[in-house]
């Protein structure tokens, strides 16, 4: 199983050492093998992928012809999209959402949809984690981080509300790549919650993942550059230290004094209360939008929603408005004093997750250690390299300051090439 | 032309006066004198309220029975849903937009489609100002305030990414509220800028768009209460002063002098130049939005747009990326001087358009002494009840401090007692 490396490939097309059409032959390949067992995808169309890579220019573009993944999530005018529901089977959105379009004109070839859960909530997918196919890839993002960690793909996009692009990235042991909210849009998601949705990216380096959300949203994500020398990088183990495993605890203490051993400046943080406030307010606020949001479903379309979600948007619609009202006013204060906090540090880093993935299919994990910077809006990445003793993958998360994705970025791809060395 | 009182009719359902049967009844007669002459309808269909009204346990809802017109670029699933533009003529939607279904949960009876222009943006429409069929209704929200002041809704939806509420409310002379960003759900709202859409309503006085904005909000909008004996209101008359008709100016003047006769404490405000400068900054957040919002239209189905806005989406892909993300901060900037400001005050004063209703159809008039204020997110109401000399109405603007909804309703609510005394 090797990974596709996107920056790599696009620098290879763009000198002409390889062709559009060669990389789609390696996806092809790498499909072939891996779909069979690893379940990424929700629909695939490889003719006319292969069809794309004839377009006159591609190469010049900075995404050079590189098949893109969009998770099911996202609508999509030539690919059929069904947010991993059997309501929506065989819908055909008439437009695309416009980071799909984005992701068009910057030269990517939209090459399949990769599964989501169940509008992107937590019932399990048919998807497999690559890594070990006994395991949970995680969720929401689950086909996104599942494909790019088998090979099949070297960029994919996917959606975070919670946790969902960070913990399958984690789980498979590949970048999820979290950007600053709105970033990328949102708009033509199928949307769970509006104050939270965020499409985000998942690639193989943290260094891939910057140089596709670069060419993406035609932003300046350098990672070369600029990165004081000796970053200040506060250790935060949140009120929620004692769910995460003893592996989860290990990677971090390693990622620390890995980063610390190439030059950055370590210490713990405990997280002031506003922000222990907003961390337990997030679900307020994504579940009652939840309940707007999906009103006409459980209405009309209860029979075909999985008890669990069923269950979960009958809850939702519970909320009084006062206490969501509360919730966002706590999200706010929260805001303002992470602002304060970036002043004495230049990121966080923190679990990905409480710990390797879980055995099995019956969950796909906790975002107990994302959903607080979901809300807050701030740019977060999974930096892969790390392992349990049984091989799985145990990733590490670097927190960065709201609209600073450059930065959050360049430290992401120090801790990575630390924890490598 | 009398208009319908939202709060009356809804207290006379409720204490038996009267039933959503004779009410749907009032509106099925306006509509039958009216709607040849105005055009305020996208889609009607009152077979289909008239059997609404005999829902049970209707009358004991917050909007009791009540009809509502929902503005054609908010999804409807029982009625077709164009967004003004022949691309989706016939368009069927799926599900209810959030909003809708919250009038409906509210116990409102969606009545019919009023007209928006093409996207929400300028090309004018055929709806007539039922003040004077000669003159222009306003947009984008034109079928909105034409049907409740032509007396044919007393409530009905719209939304504002400039100054779409505000100034068809002034140019019809009926109540525009425009809420605190994100108070309504903008999900299932044909989109045009995610961060300044803004789903608003229309009602006779400001009294019933408080009552009805609280029943489908479900917040506590109560203006009876709480208002500062002696409110601080400062008379904002803005760098565009200047553009503003000798009307516009005498309204402004005899709104805040009747306001100040009821206790008031008036005085004069320069904006700072951080809001001069967000000002300047809203229409390239607006139309860096567009250009993606609108990029299928624009790419598939060119020949079927407005030349109008055909050639404002091509300019607007030219916006780059810094440019909006710089603007974005400005924006930022703005709202936390102007959360300061309100520390010093109440509630602001301001011109809701340049002047009375332009004669003719070529244009829909000017956002802009509307624009900041849906950029800044607070509230806004057009208060009415003054006139030009010529009798046709000139609004005020109540803005107010975000979140702070019901303060700024119950200062619009002083306004327009004070100057119809």
């Amino acid at each position: 199983m090797s990974l596709l490396f996107a920056r790599d490939l696009a620098a290879d097309i763009q000198a002409g050492r390889t062709t559009p059409r060669a990389v789609m032959e390696q996806v092809a390949a790498a499909i072939a093998d891996r779909e069979g067992e690893v379940h990424a995808f929700a629909a695939l169309d490889l003719d006319a992928a292969f069809e794309a890579t004839g377009l006159e220019g591609l190469a010049a573009r900075p995404l050079a012809g590189l098949p893109v993944g969009i998770k099911d999530i996202l609508d999509t005018r030539d690919l059929p999209t069904a947010y991993g529901s059997p309501i929506y089977a065989g819908h055909r959105p008439r437009t695309d959402a416009p980071a799909v379009g984005m992701v068009r004109r910057a030269g990517g070839i939209v090459a399949g949809k990769t599964v989501t859960t169940e509008f992107a909530f937590l019932q399990p997918s048919a998807t497999r984690n690559p890594r070990r196919l006994t395991h949970t890839p995680g969720g929401s993002s689950a086909g996104s981080a599942a494909a790019v960690a088998a090979g099949m793909l070297p960029v994919a996009l996917g959606t975070q509300t919670a946790g969902s692009v960070i913990r399958p990235a984690a789980f498979c042991g590949v970048t999820g790549y979290k950007p600053t909210f709105r970033l990328l849009p949102t708009l033509g998601m199928k949307t769970f919650s509006w104050h939270l949705d965020t499409v985000g990216l998942f690639a193989a380096r943290v260094r891939d993942a910057a140089f596709a959300a670069a060419a993406i949203s035609g932003r300046d994500l350098d990672i070369g550059a600029t990165l004081a020398e000796r970053p200040r990088l506060a250790i935060v183990r949140t009120a929620r230290a004692g769910a995460a495993s003893p592996e989860a605890h290990a990677a971090l203490e390693t990622a620390a004094r890995a980063a610390e051993a190439m030059g950055a400046r370590i210490f713990d943080l405990d997280l002031p209360e506003e922000l222990e406030a907003a961390d337990a307010a997030q679900p307020t606020i994504q579940d009652f939008e939840a309940a707007l949001a999906f009103a006409d479903e459980l209405d009309f379309d209860r029979a075909h929603l999985s008890p669990l979600f069923a269950a979960h948007l009958d809850a939702a619609r519970a909320i009084p408005p006062d206490t969501y009202d509360l919730a966002r006013r706590t999200a706010k204060r929260a805001r303002q004093k992470l602002g304060d906090l970036f002043g004495e540090v230049d990121a966080l880093l923190t679990f990905s997750a409480p710990g390797p993935a879980p055995e099995g299919f019956a969950t796909t994990g906790s975002a107990m250690f994302n959903r607080l910077w979901t809300l807050l809006g701030c740019p977060a990445i999974n930096v892969a390299g790390l392992n349990a003793a049984d091989g799985m993958p145990v990733g590490v998360q670097v927190v960065g300051r709201f609209g600073r994705d450059r930065q959050a970025l360049a430290v992401g791809n120090l801790v990575e090439t630390a924890i490598s060395r």
